[in-house]
């Protein structure tokens, strides 16, 4: 905050305010709202593009272009098992869109019932659901469109507070949990393996608990290093709750984004049960984009190549932006921010009760922010201060004229709320 | 029904007896069940196992590589459009499986209520659902899961008996019909365009009635000639009932059976209320995909140049089943069946009683049948009559040896009726 006597913040403020005016006469038409990779990015895996070609024939014989296999093709179940540490048994291959399967969980959990229900969900009086903020904002779309209760949890440096968690899960309305426990959006923290296990073994008041183990950025690192990637379905096992994470991966960001693979990891039970509901939806996932996939990974390892040239395109831009932060705002107090080792956002904390203006004054000088409040349930931010940066799309030049334009918007936000008090 | 004496009876019984005997003798394992493309007709389709390669740039500019939008690309939609004759503002393109679109939309209405109803039809004391029969196993599955009441209606030559139909339309818990208007799944029939527009104009006690216009085989002609599609949506919207069709199409049985690409297309109100609920299922379908098939096709006359590859590899095969049935059956008036001029099915009526049996003494000699009763809701055919015989994949020679097989077997269980009497 702002710690300036009357004088120097007048003097500032019109410092700061001149500097605005400069901006907004650029006429700049800048975004960094979308978590999306850049163009750069996709071309990584433009061989795809031309796969499988005349090889459509999976390593058990199955013709890919047929009809058939609500589970996928073994050919990328047995690569990606590895990728993830997890037994392929327990691990169904689908179509693009890992965030499809969760919808299609949750929805069909509350007209059916999971195989752990008393009744279907949309039979309880209420259900709730628990949320650690910030969040994705599109797991918490779902879990509004269908009616729920959504209670918030913070986040630590090791994933959700797990107190909070516990006391929480202990009621029997609460029928579940948002997490993204690798490199999470858009905070970038990492949750320990402590709390992945504290999340397998706390006991939950409800008999079809589920945690929806969104781990989308497993191998997204920024480093030269990978993360470890707890097998929670054998935390949980062990602890004597099989069937607690519908644990859910994809290459949408690894391959093409709009047009990769899906994955859902789980017990035999839980998978059973999906079945028998994907079963009736339709006859499959798409094989031939799945085997085109194996093709071009060829192992676990590929997938490791793959992933370093995207870290070699995007850590400088995460880099840039932490620079700018860093020179524009660190010496004035009105700002933190993230500093992720993988995943694809920046987290700002700004002054209390500014971000909606921060973005505001972004969007009149052309750039374009993630709107405030986005990464919370109803998109409701109860201190007004979080704003997600998605540095991934722009080029550096663009991102660094905007970060440094966001900075601007950033202290002037400040400024005009010291200036208030 | 075999009209002998007892003494020709008796002979008869001998001499198809011992054709049985012989048959099993062979020791045969052939499948008759399946409506999937050989794997002659997926050959058609090889060129698009290499598309888009580095053209993923759609005409408009879209990059297919990235996230988003969720009515699919220009591209494959004005392409589509003009093989429907429906305009390309009214048709959205998916994912590979129209099917699961069709469950989307009808477990949609289930837990949110469609555009036109006044509660969710899951807060509905009873939901009915009109199924003309035979029809399609894979939608009474879908009515089937989610507890509707389904009431047949049978099929005359011009299509579903209207006068049953408009009955049951009255009845404000009849929320909705199942139709396959063009070459139906199994019988072949081509609704007229009376019936196309008596579903259109009907009267509906439910303000939320749909029609499930699954046009599966609106191109999938087995002659020269091309069934006339009627823009259903336009006789809609001329008699009021703008919203009443929910118009499917797709290419699995046109380019790759597991991994075309689906079509809906409706009024703007009920894409809309679509759009409304898949937005927050996810981020668009595979658009790559729907690229790949546009470059592949060209254009409208390329599906159908496909489309006369595909007639020139099925019709042949047709040819043989009726021959088989005619030169085998036709003289003892045992049982009739379809002639179908598109579509994937002939659609068999064997002696009342006798189909069960008829599909036990096949499975016993090899030849696996769809099951008795697969075309009717919950597998219960009243007659126990009928029998969905697919012609499509196995190679000519082994469906001669299969349908000689399968006469054999309703000859057989004739023979046993008539003995019986």
């Amino acid at each position: 905050m702002l710690d300036f006597d009357a004088e120097r913040l007048a003097q500032f403020n019109a410092e700061i305010t001149a500097k605005y005016e400069d901006l907004k006469a650029k006429n700049l038409n800048l975004n960094l709202t979308r978590g999306k990779p850049s163009s750069e990015q996709l071309d990584f895996g433009n061989a795809l593009l031309s796969l499988p070609g005349e090889n459509y024939i999976a390593a058990d014989g199955t013709d890919c272009r047929n009809y058939g296999g609500v589970t996928g093709i073994a050919d990328i179940r047995n690569l990606w098992a590895e990728v993830l540490g997890i037994p392929a048994e327990n691990l169904y291959a689908g179509d693009a869109s890992s965030l499809n399967i969760m919808f299609d969980l949750i929805s069909w959990s509350y007209i059916f019932g999971n195989n752990d229900s008393e009744r279907p969900w949309k039979d309880e009086e209420k259900v709730k659901w628990i949320c650690p903020v910030p969040g994705y904002d599109r797991h918490f779309t779902i879990t509004e469109h269908l009616g729920f209760e959504m209670i918030t949890v913070p986040m630590t440096d090791e994933g959700p507070d797990m107190d909070a968690v516990r006391e929480l899960a202990a009621d029997p309305q609460v029928k579940g949990m948002w997490t993204v426990p690798v490199f999470g959006n858009p905070t970038g923290i990492t949750f320990s393996e402590a709390t992945c296990r504290a999340l397998a073994e706390m006991e939950t008041g409800a008999p079809d608990f589920r945690i929806v183990w969104d781990n989308a950025y497993a191998v997204h690192t920024l480093t030269d290093e990978f993360p470890v990637v707890y097998n929670v379905l054998d935390f949980a096992k062990e602890a004597g709750n099989p069937n607690r994470f519908w644990f859910m991966s994809s290459t949408s960001k690894i391959t093409q984004a709009g047009a990769g693979v899906s994955f859902f990891a789980s017990s035999k039970e839980n998978l059973d049960w999906y079945a028998s509901h994907a079963n009736v939806r339709g006859i499959g996932p798409n094989k031939i984009n799945q085997l085109a996939h194996a093709q071009f990974f060829h192992d676990a390892e590929g997938v490791r190549i793959q992933m370093r040239k995207h870290a070699g395109s995007l850590a400088p831009k995460f880099q840039r932006v932490l620079e700018i932060l860093d020179e524009r705002l660190s010496e004035y107090g009105v700002a933190t921010w993230t500093k992720p080792k993988g995943g694809y956002f920046i987290s700002l904390d700004v002054v209390d009760g500014t971000a909606a203006r921060v973005v505001q004054l972004a969007k009149e000088a052309g750039i374009a922010l993630t709107g405030a409040g986005s990464s919370f349930p109803l998109h409701k931010d109860p201190n007004n201060r979080n704003i997600r940066l998605a540095p991934s799309l722009p080029p550096v030049e663009e991102l660094e004229v905007a970060m440094d334009g966001v900075a601007t918007c950033v202290l002037l936000a400040a400024c005009e709320k010291a200036l208030e008090a």
